[in-house]
């Protein structure tokens, strides 16, 4: 089968893989209808994470089941399928209380892989949601975004528990960070700060919801939403970046007693204890438990209550793989989609 | 009148203080019934905090009122009264949120000069609050506690959540900690475990509710919570010491999705960003805003619900205030109550 293998910094080739098989009992394998290039496949793109050795790319994925492993009860051959990145048995206590990413049987190896034409999920009954039905073409980029980069905006709504009432500052105009500003729109919030200084993005984030748009950055920035909120900051921030910028952004722009909330993977960031400690602000995030929202996601997409199949702004065959990488890597796109 | 002033580390001196009038027209003057050390003030006291000028210490404080400002109407001359340690109007947004030590005319001021006879406390409608009547002598330590450690030990396990089914680890087994113990379990916690390895600290916090003790520190100690705990970590967290030591052994010690409160003042505290990412642990803390607990907290301890007055186990004159810092910092004495 043909899938995506990362070599090095700029080096994303397509080749001739081994097609995946039932290994535990407990396996599905999926022949994959969609995957797409996540920001953080850019980390190690850019350098900026070491690869050791040539690696499957892709953790974000949609398909049906081709085969499944004698103990997976739930999930059936034929049946429509969105994963999360990381597998869980969705039984353990950790998985019971939402936090299926830290689930005491996880495994992240699942998510290596997705940008190819079959996968092995493991754990594939803790790991998979079936859709109601085949969808329709038209909804399958929505229902890919389901799969990593919607629950991951999602669980940083969440995270910054976002709702009625509240004003939220969006740090980061990625798909993440997009897909934030639509999920504080469904949670009721009132007013939705995007900060983003690049006028698609600014166009996509009000389409999902947010009220007011902020172009500077860094200082500039939190005194602009200071100035937005009565000199108090925002109730509620999602960080989606993962740098030392933006968390200190996303702290400083938060009010006293708020809450951030921040899925970009922190890269060299070291929070400096008496500021945070004086911010008196709530931190809380990590990798998203996807598989915690995914029931609900995957309902106000089928009902065509959201739409977050709209962060897809270059559509690409697998096989051009290399050249998506490059568009989301210049941000000439938002976030690239890989037809199978 | 006489009052406790910082000159440089371990030079704590008892002298000839000026007796504060009313400058502002919302401030209150306290003829102070009792006073006590902080394990705060044992940071300048170490060095560890410079003092670069002679320092009125003291943000603890009980009394009667001797005298109010014209705009002061909720307090009254002859009320016997807890004050917080940050004056708060107790009125603005982010009073009303719960954060008064973050009150947009917060005034960290009224925290300056509590060791001493009499005390001028700004803002003292929002500042203070009245006890239903003179209390009787035994509940004067317990009443003083809440002014600031029971407070603060209170909101660190309001912020770790701690509450019913719940396991509670407690980082640090100060007066802050031990009032950790104390809250978790009014708080409805199933289990506490008091880490200490001091036998008098140990005794105390199982009187307060500890069912566990923990003798273990950093990465044993945690090693300890997790096979305490299914091998999961605990569920809340409180950290009441502010080292970087103790924040990372809070973190580690809590389980994904669990929530840790922190108290202690970090001191040189950077938390790495990937590991605080991964770990998937909510964090609050800061400076706790005693006033909104105050209410609650005089009542259990009017009607003889809690004891926190038990953590001053050593009780001085003013006149021995020096004796006290030194007791305090040697560990000979939990917490000091200087009588006045």
């Amino acid at each position: 089968m043909r899938g995506v293998v990362m070599y090095g910094p700029r080096d994303v080739r397509v080749e001739e893989r081994e097609r995946p098989s039932i290994i535990e009992p407990t396996d599905a394998i999926l022949r994959l209808t969609a995957s797409c290039i996540c920001g953080s496949d850019l980390w190690p793109y850019r350098g900026d994470d070491p690869t050791t050795q040539p690696t499957p790319m892709g953790h974000e994925y949609v398909g049906v089941v081709e085969e499944v492993g004698a103990e997976v009860h739930v999930v059936k051959p034929g049946e429509f399928v969105v994963g999360s990145f990381f597998a869980s048995d969705n039984t353990c206590e950790i998985c019971a209380s939402g936090y299926q990413t830290h689930c005491v049987h996880r495994q992240p190896g699942a998510a290596s892989g997705g940008q190819s034409e079959y996968l092995r999920v493991p754990l594939a009954d803790g790991t998979l949601v079936a859709t109601p039905g085949m969808p329709d073409a038209d909804l399958v980029p929505s229902l890919l975004a389901a799969s990593d980069v919607l629950g991951t905006g999602w669980f940083a709504a969440v995270a910054a528990e976002a709702g009625p009432g509240k004003t939220i500052a969006v740090v980061g105009d990625g798909a993440v960070g997009l897909l934030g500003v639509l999920a504080a729109k469904q949670l009721g919030a009132e007013r939705i700060i995007a900060m983003s200084r690049h006028a698609d993005r600014q166009r996509l984030a009000r389409e999902f919801g947010a009220t007011d748009i902020v172009t500077e950055r860094g200082d500039e920035g939190v005194a602009r939403i200071k100035e937005l909120t009565n000199g108090l900051g925002a109730h509620s921030t999602i960080e989606a970046v993962g740098t030392q910028e933006s968390m200190m952004q996303a702290i400083r722009a938060t009010r006293p007693g708020g809450h951030v909330g921040y899925v970009g993977v922190s890269h060299d960031v070291e929070l400096p204890g008496l500021e945070l400690f004086f911010s008196g602000v709530h931190l809380h995030g990590g990798p998203a438990p996807v598989r915690r929202f995914l029931p609900e996601l995957i309902d106000l997409i089928w009902n065509r209550t959201i739409n977050p199949g709209k962060v897809f702004d270059l559509t690409l065959s697998l096989d051009q793989a290399a050249e998506g990488y490059q568009a989301m890597d210049e941000r000439r796109a938002i976030k690239v989609l890989l037809n199978l």
